[in-house]
Parts: C-alpha cells; structure tokens; sequence
C-alpha cells in the first residue's frame, strides 16, 4: 500500500528530477529540510579548469538557505565566492538492506541534492548571525558562553550560502523488496539500520578543573532517524 | 609533539596537494587505504554540460582500485562510463571540536579524495567477482548462501572502478587547540566523539520463521574508529 506522495513544492526539473528508484522522491519542503536538519556533512561539488572537486564540510539550514563556511584562504571557497555553479548533496546512511538476492540488495538511506550558485555572506553583522545560527543549532546557548568574535577573524572566515531552488530529495526506506520467487529462499533478509551517535563528551585535557559540562553536550542528535510515520513509503 | 609522517606512496600533485591545514595531510597508502575500509558511502563528483553533480553511493576498495556500482540505466554511470574526469571523496566524521572560542571549533574527521577517470569494469566474470568483493567486505560468507546471479541482473548492472593515483587524505584529530590567552575562559572545550553504529538486525517481516540470524550480522563495522595510535598527530 503506497501513501500518496505530498505535492512538490520545488517543481522538478530536468536536473533534479530523479529517475532511479522514482518512488523514492521527493520534493516537498518538509521533506527536504526534515534531512537538511538531521545532517551536519555536506558534500559540495565544483568545477575547476573542467576537473570535478568534491568537498565535504559542515553546513546548516536557515529558511530557504543553506550555509557553509570556511578560511578565506581555501581554494574551494575562494572559487566558489566567484559565483559558479554548485551541487550541494547531504546523504544520511539509515540501514543496510540484505535480500535474497545480490541484485536487491540495497541501501536504505535519505538524501537531498541542491544545484545552484552559492553566494558570498556579505556584511560583518550577517556573517555573525549566520555563524551564530551554526553553533546554536547544535549546542544551543554555546555562543553566548564564548568570547565575542574577533574582528580579525570575521575577515578570515567566508560563509557561503545557497537558496534551495532546484532541488531534491531521496527518501529510500524499509524491508527488502525480493523477486516473488526468491522469497522461497533459505536466507536470512531483512535491515540491519545504521545511525550516527554521539559518544561521552571527552574533556579537553587543559580544562580547568572542576568546569561544569554543559547541558546542551546531552542533547547533540545527528543524522537522527527520522519518526517512523514519516519514514513509510 | 609531532611524529614524523610517513613517506608519501602517492605524491601529491598541484590538485590534490592539501592546503589549508596542511599538518592534517597524508599521502601514504597505508593511511588512505585504512580511511577507505573503514567507510561504505562515497560521493562521487562528475560534469554534465558545465554542471557538477554529487551523487552518494556505496564503495569499496580492492588493492588500488576504488569500486562502485549501479544500474546501467543510470544517469550518473552512463556519464562516468564515457570515461570522464571524476572526483571520489570519502568522510567519515568523528567528532565535534568544541573550542574555547567559535574561530578554533572545528570537526574531526578522516577523508580521502581521489580524482582520475573510471572505468567500467568488462566481462561477466570479471563483474561477479567485483559484485563478490563487494558483498563479502561488509557481509563475509553471505554470497555463497545467496542464488546465483541471474545473467540479466548482471547485465543491468555496471561496476565502475577508479585507479587510486592522484589522492591524498586529511586525518583531523585530537582535543582542540585555542590561542593561548582563551585557555583561561571558564567555559567547557573538548570534543564530543561521533560515530556510525549498526543496530540490532530487523528480519524482513516475510522471512520464514525459524531462518537462522547468520554469524556475520553480528560483525557489520561501519565507521568504525582507527586504533588510537594510527590516529594521533
């Protein structure tokens, strides 16, 4: 039984339709930021002298937008600043899916791909609050606890944001799906589901002693599974 | 104190030579081969018409040679098949730096990036052994339980492989480093480790009752952190 698909709210294009495992697309806003909140790892790709270079980094959402940032002096950021065209790819891995068979065996995973130009944040006031939105989203009341940017610094870091425009999303999830006859098979099938955790907060070794861990350090979630309701296909 | 690097089996060229952070880079094969056994997704960079695309999907490696595979239907492996120029990145993220200040709070995390062009691998047994490869890394002993590749299969299915010449790899590790005045700040700093875990395995709801959980569901590593010394600086 398949659910009806939620409407596009980012029309495909020839693009970013997708045409592989099509049931599995989406492209819906919920759905596409639902992954976009759940990750922390991108993988942007650019074109240099026609070679394809594909750079992972940490990366976060705001509204429409994607965010990355990095040194002023690296090579990637400095050729996209230019204004060329990107791909943006957030892939999380949920679940290894072992048929009974070779052929169906599978990935279950969610992902979301992005073209588009990436485009400098311009301003010292735009840049503190973008890379501000970065630190709360993932210790939320951290950079309040911190030492004020400064100012030297702000120059140094570059922060690229894309509007999500031409975009879509994967949604691969659930039991294997086996050829009928093979169902007859003496194997073991099924998932075994795979997540990214956080482990202890390991101290830095020249923290003053007795400094209190924090309590945003319990509350770190990556690449959570999203809720099963919105998980079925 | 920094220990000596090894020696570069794959000497860096202008585009693979590692700029920023550069006390991270490594271009020995020992170091890269290790980053790439111990992940499963890559991202795979490839040009279409000025364009770059990024698509995720499943890797392995056997001896210098980094494999993947897909449907011969595939836009991406049609592309790549013409033999075009590709970028191949692997990350695996392990954890969140928490600095004293947000200019020194960073990620760790292992990466490989390999450019060069693929090539499908030909011939029908050279694409089982591929396709065995691949199921014994992550699943040892499941191809012998698993029927016999159906020779249709085969054909909708194209493996592409990757020489490893041009690569280099970034290894970030280790507590964080803040500029010497910070070290006073009363706030908390270290690191909050990140890792990929398989969970307990989910039996497809159609397997027979009674179908023995196989041994190598136990043994699925994924991610999994390198020995603390292959990860000091």
């Amino acid at each position: 039984m398949r659910e009806a698909k939620p409407p596009p709210d980012f029309p495909p294009t020839p693009r970013t339709r997708v045409k592989r495992l099509s049931d599995c697309a989406r492209y819906d806003r919920e759905t596409i930021y639902a992954i976009l909140d759940a990750g922390l790892l991108c993988h942007v790709g650019y074109v240099i002298d026609g070679q394809p270079y594909v750079t992972p980094t940490a990366y976060w959402r705001q509204g429409e937008r994607v965010y990355w940032h990095g040194s002023s002096a690296s090579r990637m950021l400095r050729r996209l600043e230019e204004g060329v065209p990107v791909c943006f790819t957030v892939a999380l891995l949920d679940g290894l899916v072992l048929a009974r068979s070779g052929y169906n065996s599978t990935l279950n995973y969610r992902s979301v791909m992005a073209l588009g130009t990436a485009r400098p944040v311009e301003g010292e006031a735009a840049k503190l609050a973008a890379l501000e939105a970065f630190s709360e989203r993932l210790t939320p009341g951290r950079w309040a606890e911190l030492r004020p940017v400064a100012k030297q610094e702000l120059k140094a870091t570059l922060v690229l944001s894309l509007k999500l425009e031409e975009v879509s999303a994967k949604l691969c999830s659930g039991p294997p799906v086996d050829d009928e006859a093979d169902y007859e098979d003496d194997v073991w099938a099924g998932v075994v589901p795979l997540r990214r955790v956080a482990g202890p907060p390991q101290a830095d070794p020249r923290l003053a002693p007795g400094t209190a861990a924090p309590a945003y350090l319990d509350a770190i979630e990556i690449d959570e599974l999203l809720s099963q309701g919105a998980r079925s296909d």
